[in-house]
């Protein structure tokens, strides 16, 4: 605390760390319960300048949120050097490396799908099509029709896989490989189920 | 109105009703905004009476969630007598019309998955478990093995129809039939996705 009282930082400086302890304290408890005074005392900073920075809370978590979705996204950036399974599968295991190692942060994006706060929904609402447009080009490649049930399709994997982290990419019975294998095979398997159904039931 | 406040009903039906109109005040806002003074002048009764029934707004929220969560595990009980695919086609096809026929009632459990309320939370919990179940159910039958990802899978399914339901079930672009094709097709596919891995990818 009190070498982050000496430190001497710049405007910026100061704003991403204190983002970066926002984002820092979901391990501990949810978005909603981070205050403009808590992050103040563990920057070693007045409330006011917490305040100078982000506004009010929401604006403070608004920020935090923001962060913690750019994290994401950059985690699971897709390599576009690499043809549209493998890069699939390279994804996936980057998603699920992410999910291990910043599970509270994943977690608070997940929740933020359901916050009161419109700005916060929105951006993870954001993070949701980001992601399905990474899926939709994987898919375009490999092969698929377009139309309303591949959008449909997309949206609806996507809830799968975040279910699939949050319940899975901790629990120490299931490896970080056999996760993601699964998460390729139910992609894959779903990219099967857009396809006009030729075979009989 | 008029006819309502003459109706003479046992105190069973009369609650019957209220929760009836609490259910379908549904299609017009969500949960949270349906209050006991509305649904009182609604039933042509007096608040204090609804009170009576249901204690406050919390109990009234209860009772409209537990009952639009027993409409859709009725509308979607899986017939024992059919064959386990058959029986996974069959009560996607009837959940499929349940959301079609009664979107709003659907949204209103699917919104209060993240409810601040704990107990609308838990009331939509068990149907996602009852749900989860009947899927279970279907899939040893067809053939898995157990462990920790047939769970999550079960659960990530269900996040992935429940998605799937809400984006499509009414648009007219997308045909009941096609939807639930695909809803088998994709359950199918992640069943197939939790065989182990025998082939190389």
């Amino acid at each position: 605390m009190a070498a982050a009282r000496r430190t001497r930082m710049s405007p910026d400086e100061r704003r991403q760390q204190l983002v970066a302890l926002g984002v820092a304290a979901l391990a501990d408890r949810p978005l909603e319960a981070v205050t403009v005074e808590d992050l103040a005392a563990q920057a070693g900073v007045s409330p006011g300048l917490v305040h100078y920075y982000f506004g009010n809370r929401q604006g403070l978590h608004s920020a935090i949120v923001r962060t913690a979705r750019d994290a994401m996204l950059h985690a699971t950036q897709p390599r576009p050097e690499l043809p549209p399974r493998e890069r699939l599968r390279d994804t996936l295991d980057r998603f699920v490396e992410f999910v291990h190692d910043h599970d509270a942060t994943f977690y608070s994006l997940v929740r933020g799908a359901a916050s009161g706060d419109e700005e916060v929904r929105t951006t993870v609402q954001h993070a949701r099509d980001v992601l399905a447009g990474h899926l939709r080009d994987a898919f375009q490649e490999i092969g698929v029709a377009d139309g309303p049930l591949l959008e449909v399709a997309l949206h609806a994997w996507i809830s799968f896989a975040e279910q699939a982290l949050v319940e899975a990419a901790t629990d120490p019975q299931i490896t970080a490989s056999d996760l993601a294998d699964f998460l390729e095979r139910s992609a894959l398997g779903v990219l099967a189920a857009l396809h006009p159904v030729a075979q009989p039931h």
